[in-house]
């Protein structure tokens, strides 16, 4: 079904089974899968690729009962140049995507995150709202990126990694935040980052590290509870 | 495709390629999305939203190899009044979703588990089958709640936690008997329970921790064994 | 959509929605859901089921920024006999399922994966490229198997299970090389595995531990960094 208001450029193909709702616009040269359903007001840029099963604009969900609310207005779903969504993905009406991202198969990202250019969204990572996440980023499968983290140019992250914004777990009323990747930080898979800390620039955070407090700049840290790794 | 035994309230909206099979139930004002499957027999109340490219009421699968049988016979699954179904979500034939109860996208919940009312399963949650889960709960995203397990009212468990049911890992012939969470109980993000332990009422399990015995109600526990905090 | 080149044994079941692509094979006493794709050349043997949402033989994304490129050419899916796929599954074009697999729901394969007779891999697992997984393997919920890891017969891994290939994270240039499992180890869930590691025949890896280095065939591993537990 594809909405008497979608905008589509040249040379678009379309698959089977899609769903284009209002106001879509979509760039020249766009490849659609099959089974894809993009909401009220996406805006897809050229030479995009969107695959099999992807939802792409999601609006929030009404629930009276969760805990949060959207801190600013939410706009449509904007998808840079050249991007590509990978199959079963889920992405939030709200967010920005640069030129040149990929998301992987299964991955979601909520809605207010921006994702910097030739940034990498691995398979199944999970990226919360209000995230924002700098240039030539990788995010490896499987990894859970909490709301409100700042992860800026160049950071690489491990599969399977976790990350928490929410001191008193669910408390309410708390100011809730995300840690902090520097420039250059490597966090290695399956480390657990505490909330609010900062990873410093080009820091360290070995394997399965659970990580409690800041790590300065250039620093190596290992263990649970993570301390550094002194040169030997 | 609706098949001709579909019950239909009032006020229903239907999404785009959706199968409705025999004896479905639907009640008023429910939206179902795109792509939406539901499966023989389920019972969805008043006023419930299933989003895109969700599965309800999958059968168990025949498959000769698979290690367990179900204990108890499997009825239809049931959604209460509110409920809210995240996109892509599969949930079994034999559960029980009460009123207001909230699942993420790409959760998934096995047979024979019930949620109490007002709890939140989320995002790319992993929920076995036999586990009962309390009211006011919260799992949060990606995490993984093993079979038979025990979650009481007003529980919260952190991003990507983890817990077994199984001493043995796969040698079968022993009885599985996953962790047992009492009332109030606070887990981090990616901390790992071991088979049959049991935390204790409002008892706090730090992010990363590696539970391997119980925890005293009230007592905050944390490392790799998980040892006591002592307060200082 | 089922294309005029695909070859249809006796008995095959076909659900609403699929998409199926040139040149596919299938079976007879097969089963396919809703909404299935299966992409071109995809070869399903005898008395496979293949459930609702399941993209079969997905070719690799063209995508110029994604830092590896595939060793060996890449063939078809091939889908052995008496196979089950679950919901939402997504497997690549170039691997090998051989006889009784199954593959759970929301579970992604990728190319050049071999998997031997009779094996598991659960929900929400996610396996890498070019790796090899022998017969009688379980693979638990939402585990991450990293590329180029081998994995021999009967090895069982736990849920959560995370490894990686990487020792230099995202550096470039270097040799990727995921851990060895010899026959019959056994992984505890949340365990992390670094690169390049074996762990030895019925060696035991406990819930949480972090292993750093080679394990001895039947040892057992636990603690962060994980060190040989001795009998008492």
């Amino acid at each position: 079904m594809i909405d008497q208001t979608v905008t589509l450029g040249e040379n678009v193909k379309i698959g089977e089974y899609v769903v284009l709702e209002e106001n879509v616009m979509i760039g020249n040269n766009v490849e659609i899968g099959n089974h894809v359903i993009i909401k009220e007001g996406t805006i897809i840029s050229d030479d995009v690729t969107i695959q099999d099963h992807a939802i792409l604009g999601k609006p929030l969900t009404k629930f009276k009962h969760l805990a949060r609310k959207p801190k600013k207005e939410v706009d449509v779903l904007l998808i840079g140049e050249r991007a590509v969504i990978g199959s079963h993905a889920v992405l939030y009406r709200g967010s920005k995507l640069m030129d040149d991202v990929f998301v992987g198969d299964m991955a979601s990202i909520r809605e207010n995150v921006i994702v910097g250019e030739k940034s990498i969204i691995g398979r199944n990572a999970m990226v919360e709202n209000n995230t924002t996440i700098g240039k030539g980023v990788t995010i490896q499968t499987s990894s859970y990126v909490t709301a409100d983290m700042v992860i800026e140019d160049n950071v690489f992250i491990g599969p399977s990694f976790s990350s928490s914004n929410d001191k008193y777990m669910g408390m309410g009323n708390v100011e809730l935040k995300g840690p902090t990747l520097k420039k250059g930080a490597k966090i290695g898979n399956n480390a657990s980052l505490l909330p609010g800390i900062t990873i410093g620039v080009k820091a360290v955070v070995g394997a399965g590290a659970v990580v409690t407090k800041d790590v300065t700049d250039g620093k190596t840290v290992v263990g649970n509870p993570a301390q550094v790794l002194e040169k030997k």
